[in-house]
């Protein structure tokens, strides 16, 4: 069968599965989820073997050993996959919840319920633990979806793959609820994201330059991920202790995540006081540090390199900051929606006004204040569990849960009303 | 200057202007309201001047009537057009609005604030009162908007933008926050649609032909609406008396509007009690009927010509239905779940877990219990105003009206918490 047909025919048994998914009950998708954590359990040796050989291949390959890192299940990870279903498990239904019912002059009662997507394709990268979790959310939201991991991890995505489909029969619910592509052919991903008969969005999972291409390439709404260059700003009016142990934390609390800081904007106030403090903190930890000249002059240009232009605009995932004096808020905020990337970005401040002013004006996904921008998660925001982080601004911002992956229709009850 | 690089100034400017408009206060963006309402009835004599310009070019090119009837502006369309900026005026100010504020286990405090998509590309058909209208709801909504009416409007538009433009200025905010194009040249419409760096969203507004191409083209976000195949189903346990009452408005009220009934579906049980009295109504108004070989049987295959596969398709915009006898609830559902276009459903019916069942299972922006399904629009749903109604599931569904035109961003309020 040739490609395109092969996903004429996945597309075609997502939408036809989407309709029953949406109408399951809360208690059907549950049994289906728990039945998919138990299948994972047991059959943990099996994945581990399915695992092993997509694993010695990728080393044979020569990828990267961060990325063999990250497509190596052991029992651990494989616990981890089976708990995390259980948690969705036990996630309130979005599916169906009504709202804002009120009556209109007409007569007409008039209200919202939150109804599933349909079917969501999820394009990810060489992380096992992605095809389980993407199979949870996307049920417990009511929506089908088509899987589309990595090619590498080809092997342990098919054997989570027969886990999930256990479980979806347990629950009597239809096996191409969840569809994990069986081919690794590369066409397959430019017919799942110009498909809008068949597929309603889709979320890539994965590096920069991927979800660029899809984006550009997609004919179906993409609810996408770029970078996360994130801010912290020092105002003139902080509470410089606070702001140390926020700002050590934005900063170093892990460097390789999408919501660390990686500038520091300090107000030229504070400046003289409270760089010596924090850079004193970050040498101490290893993080190499590019400043402004106002920083540099401050605390030595023997220990803080020459910030380029490029700097600003940087997500460096890394042991690396730049940190520049601003004159006040305002040029705070300006290079803040400049240069940032509408991610997460936090305000260090004691002073009312500012601190609203910094909340309206910052066009970020999260705004912060006296708070580190390592919050902006699913887990820390009460998600329960996320698909992702959206630096779009069109139906979903920030941290991406269960009700990301919903939508809502209005209702109206009637008693026989017509419009006059 | 060529017309990529208008494009790109135009857009910059947007962008930039979209920053002022979002911060603006409530009381700022209402003094421009009231102002370009003001500047609209003083200079209606200039705008009719101006639309007749439009209106002899377009008669003397041959274009066709009803168009020619949609682009003519006289003094009560002028009124209208004021009238409706002093309305958006009244609505309340979207923009800021905060909810869902609660506190995390962490101790940050967190909730959600309404913000401004940013800047919105308006492209529709030769009816200048869409210049005001959306015009005014951008504003109000805290975006810049970027409007391309239909080359056979252009001086009509041009002289509304005068009027905008004064409004705005009268504000102290940036003219350039509403930006008519000022060229008729096709080539700025396929600029305006790939600019994602300038441009956060695209309306539509016009037939389904012209919104099909820009879905197709379009590397920016669209809200976009197709078609509207309405259906009202009267189901066994329906109340004959209403369910005759509602189906003649919901066809016969207004036949050209998207939010017309053009498929009736009936149970089989009442079939041959409802249909003669239903087709009797329709007959004596002059809608001609199409129906299946059970409705031409019970009603005469003199009165109603039969039905095509076709037709169960055709969103009419026209005195004529589509008429079919069902089987069951199920076989209603599943006719509009393929046929129809996801806009508006109505079930009639007395029986309490049908009505729910329907509800639940109808995959449309609006789902209706014993209603017309002519109820379904901005002004109706105490939207105010609409921009649009929108076909699509992400971002905004059904009628799309102020709140359409936002996007929620994070707030966390902390006090120096940090991530473990």
């Amino acid at each position: 069968m040739d490609i395109q047909e092969y996903m004429q025919n996945v597309g075609q048994a997502a939408r036809q599965a989407s309709r029953e998914i949406a109408r399951a009950d809360t208690r059907q998708k549950n049994a289906a989820l728990e039945a998919m954590a138990s299948a994972i359990e047991r059959d943990s040796e099996k994945l581990l073997a399915a695992n092993r050989r997509d694993v010695e291949q990728a080393v044979a390959e020569g990828l990267a050993p961060a990325m063999v890192d990250r497509l190596t299940l052991n029992a651990s990870t494989i616990a981890s996959m089976a708990e995390g279903l259980r948690q969705i498990a036990t996630l309130p239904d979005p599916v169906g919840e009504m709202d804002d019912f009120c009556y209109r002059p007409s007569g007409i009662q008039l209200g919202k319920m939150r109804v599933p997507l349909g079917v969501v394709g999820i394009i990810y990268e060489a992380r096992p633990n992605v095809t389980a979790d993407a199979a949870g959310l996307c049920l417990k939201s009511g929506n089908a979806t088509i899987l589309r991991g990595g090619s590498e991890a080809f092997h342990s995505n098919q054997a989570i793959a027969a886990c999930v489909h256990e479980g979806l029969a347990a629950a009597g619910l239809p096996q191409t609820a969840v569809q994990v592509l069986e081919t690794t052919d590369r066409a397959a991903v430019g017919a799942l994201i110009t498909m809008p008969e068949y597929v309603d969005v889709i979320v890539p999972r994965g590096g920069k330059g991927l979800i660029a291409r899809i984006s550009a390439e997609a004919r179906v709404p993409v609810i996408k991920h770029l970078d996360g260059n994130c801010h912290s700003y020092v105002d003139e009016k902080a509470d410089l202790a606070k702001a140390l142990t926020v700002c050590d934390n934005a900063k170093t609390h892990r460097y390789g995540t999408c919501n660390t800081m990686e500038t520091l904007l300090v107000h030229q106030a504070v400046a003289a006081e409270f760089l010596p403090q924090i850079c004193a903190i970050y040498a101490a930890k290893g993080v190499e540090m590019r400043g402004d000249a106002a920083t540099r002059a401050i605390v030595g240009a023997d220990k803080v390199g020459a910030a380029s232009e490029e700097d600003w605009f940087t997500e460096y995932a890394a042991a690396i900051i730049a940190i520049r004096v601003v004159d006040d808020l305002d040029s705070a905020i300006a290079h803040i929606n400049h240069y940032g990337s509408h991610h997460t970005d936090a305000i260090l401040t004691e002073d009312y006004s500012r601190a609203r002013r910094f909340l309206r004006e910052v066009d970020s996904s999260s705004v912060m204040v006296n708070a580190s921008t390592r919050f902006a998660d699913g887990f820390e925001y009460g998600l329960g569990a996320e698909i992702g982080i959206s630096t779009d601004k069109i139906h979903a911002r920030g941290p991406v849960g269960l009700e990301g992956l919903t939508s809502q229709k209005w209702v109206v009850l009637g008693d026989g009303q017509i419009r006059s």
